[in-house]
């Protein structure tokens, strides 16, 4: 739901050739990115049914789009500026629509606005424009709108990764966390440490350093930044496939061991690396469920903590602060699980992002204490919890008694969660959708145009999954819980 | 797996500008099948990784693949020839891939078994083929290798049955059944009668007339046939929405009325119509599951069976020899449901092919009447059945108690079928892959070469659901009933 919306009454007629102006745009499109979103807006408005009926004389015909984008600069990250007008005037010779944006990352988004107001006419076999003029002012209420993978528990293809992104456009998410390693198999290529990637499930399931040069790429073209996360000290337990010394002993191989400094070579080495490719201003180290009892049990590292002092809480929590730095040091701000911060919050660098998830009522506690955060609370936003619903997804409201405007800053957004033990490329898309698209809703309108109760969302999210549907995204029924088959025959709006 | 494969021990590497050659063939490939389907071999092969390794001096390169088809027609129909010789050289200068084939659809096997021999190297970064040099002679078992789909009861945008289309070439199964129309839902364009499709479950949830058409063109360019079926007298109800005098009354509404011209009227349009973009042999006319108690508890349709001296069980057989004879008058043999044989077989037409659903050893019976058969026992052959295993597809043999060669050669083939009632575009292509695919196996590899325990098969099939998964097809794990989440963390190729 836009920020701002008017209509009129008039029907348009799209042409078959709309055009792409850019006149008096200050941005050079040297990527592409403006020209490539362009004709895939074309595709998938006129993807579903066969265009062949004649428009002329029938309606006002819309010849083109004129995009005007503000800024030359191009560089996708954090912050920057998504928002957009676009305007589709019933009257004008030759016709077009009108899209101001700053950067041409709002033009995105107001690209995939217009195609959303375009429909095949299934008399004249014409795509139509219903209800111009419009005029929409837009932009997102947080900066932070986000979707987590997880390529540890299970291996998704790069073509999967691809049409998930694909399907974050539509929803104006704008952050793929990719959760790249887990204890299960590490699938990336890590030039620094080539043997890391022995720790895949197999010799397929696998992504190069290519792959993931290219995925970052293909999102950076969608408006989608990568956030990167290593989960350390714990959920690492594949790291030691390729180099076992980083295991605590070959009986006790989780958390890394704390006692090594190669450990923190390995750290720095794929935080080197990754910083020649996500440039997204964050990186995520996890931090989150460490059982550190293989660190008292194995007598090496016992003598370790006892010669420094530490006893393991104090270890869990040098652990988490030097590997902050290191990713310091590559240009990064870090973003740690919550019980980084429950743990140990005011030792954290202030550059530290909290990501919560674990209950609701942490972030006020984030904030408070002068730090950012992100909320994924998982009894609401984890979308592998399967009797998770739709209305859950979008009533979860992010600024939960957080008043003061300062600290409302603080928490740059949310995030749904597609965590991957029970999720491979055969459910994965009906398992994010239509959910993530209700969080999404939350986290784009503006809190006074939300819905207040979710029986006002049900058919505006529902013409959405249908949408997804057409675009060959596996979007599941609303009814029931997440990735319910339908129950019964019936029409894809009303299930 | 091929009829007859023999291999060697060298590697190759496929070139990244793989040519295609059609030196030496009859075939102009006016219609661009041939050429296309390379482009999308080549694409596929190319889909999964980056690819910008460098590959000269490593091993032998190779170049390209000739194709030589001996035919010039490309009409895609029941019987054409679908064999094809695939020979890859380990020595040459330059090297090609050599494929030959009676037809061009034989050709579209031969790259689809090509694109199937190469992998990625992680290492070098490129495509390789293994163990050449190859020899593959190939054909398949049954000449009818089918999928049914169902979009009556769930609606199927256009690009979703296109990318079901896809899959199936995956497997080289050969026929779509598209089970169009159903009580619950009338979808389609029929321009003799333009109401039919008020039936429709939305204004959205159509398809033009041209959408069919173009739905037949792709499916043909991929060797895939297009059998339509239009399901009566039972199964109609949603034609009466548009024209309320097909049903027997306003509180009795199914099946189609037995006793108005205007009821074979309809039926003759629709067929009429479809004869102009349905070129497939034969049309599907249902016949199954028909409760007559509406003819004889509606007055008018009552007396009318009285004075014709009908029975309900005659003015069934009527119903369905009349229909039948309308679609001979179009050209169409006839494929008709079980029912209609076990209730009058003898007075069927000849030309009809009895559609074995109802449980095991219909076939024997049909092919000993002397009539043809497809074989879709439910029991095994029902993807909508969760509980059916891809065990189960793989070991159904259609000629279980057929000795007789003349008798089995009546044996079309098979058919699998991916009812609606549970099933959208959320769930259909992990419902349908991989016990199509087991099923697909069973109709293609020649009956001495089938595993005859699945134990053999696990590996092969599980490489082929991850090339799926790969190809951007939503095909489930092997493990458990059909469409099971994974359930745990692991690696595609052992779930």
């Amino acid at each position: 739901m836009p920020a701002s919306v008017t209509r009129g009454t008039q029907t348009l007629v799209v042409s078959k050739d709309l055009k792409l102006s850019t006149a008096g745009s200050s941005y050079s499109d040297g990527k592409g990115i403006l020209k490539e979103a362009f004709q895939r807006m074309v595709a998938v408005v006129e993807l579903d049914h066969v265009i062949n009926g004649s428009y002329y004389g029938v309606s006002p015909v819309l010849a083109g789009v004129r995009v005007v984008v503000r800024s030359p600069n191009d560089e996708l990250n954090f912050g920057v500026d998504e928002s957009y007008k676009l305007s589709v005037p019933a009257t004008g010779n030759p016709l077009y629509a009108q899209i101001e944006a700053q950067t041409v990352y709002g033009a995105l988004h107001a690209l995939e606005t217009f195609s959303q107001l375009c429909n095949f006419d299934f008399n004249a076999r014409i795509i139509q424009l219903h209800s111009a003029p419009w005029t929409i002012l837009d932009k997102p209420r947080f900066p932070y709108r986000g979707l987590l993978i997880d390529t540890s528990r299970h291996y998704l293809p790069v073509p999967v990764i691809k049409s998930v992104i694909d399907s974050m456009a539509f929803s104006k998410l704008n952050v793929l966390h990719w959760h790249i390693v887990d204890e299960q198999s590490f699938p990336l290529q890590i030039p620094s440490y080539p043997k890391l990637w022995n720790g895949a499930y197999s010799y397929s399931e696998r992504y190069t350093f290519d792959d993931a040069i290219d995925i970052v790429q293909y999102a950076e073209k969608r408006g989608v930044n990568l956030l990167a996360e290593i989960d350390v000290p714990g959920h690492a337990l594949s790291w030691g496939v390729g180099y076992p010394s980083l295991w605590p002993s070959a009986t006790c191989k989780e958390p890394l061991d704390v006692s090594s400094d190669f450990t923190f070579q390995v750290i720095n080495g794929i935080l080197s690396d990754f910083s020649k490719i996500f440039k997204f201003k964050f990186v995520h180290l996890g931090g989150d469920e460490v059982n550190t009892s293989c660190w008292t049990t194995t007598p090496r590292i016992k003598s370790w903590l006892i010669q420094h002092g530490m006893n393991e809480s104090d270890a869990y929590r040098y652990f988490v602060l030097r590997a902050q730095k290191i990713a310091i040091s590559h240009g990064y701000d870090i973003i740690n699980w919550e019980e980084t911060f429950n743990n140990f919050g005011d030792k954290l660098d202030r550059r530290t992002v909290v990501h919560n998830w674990l209950g609701s009522g942490v972030a006020q506690k984030v904030v408070a204490a002068g730090l950012r955060c992100i909320v994924s609370n998982q009894d609401k936003w984890y979308l592998d919890h399967l009797d998770a619903t739709w209305e859950g997804f979008y009533m979860n409201e992010p600024l939960t008694n957080i008043y003061n405007p300062e600290q409302q800053k603080l928490v740059l957004g949310g995030e749904v969660c597609m965590w991957g033990e029970h999720i491979d490329a055969s459910d994965i898309q009906q398992t994010i959708w239509p959910r993530a698209a209700a969080a999404a809703e939350r986290l784009w309108t503006p809190f006074e145009k939300l819905a207040k109760d979710t029986g006002s969302v049900t058919a505006r999210l529902s013409r959405f999954r249908c949408l997804l549907n057409q675009r060959g995204v596996a979007a599941a029924p609303l009814a029931g819980y997440g990735r319910s088959a339908p129950s019964e025959p019936g029409s894809c709006v009303t299930q």
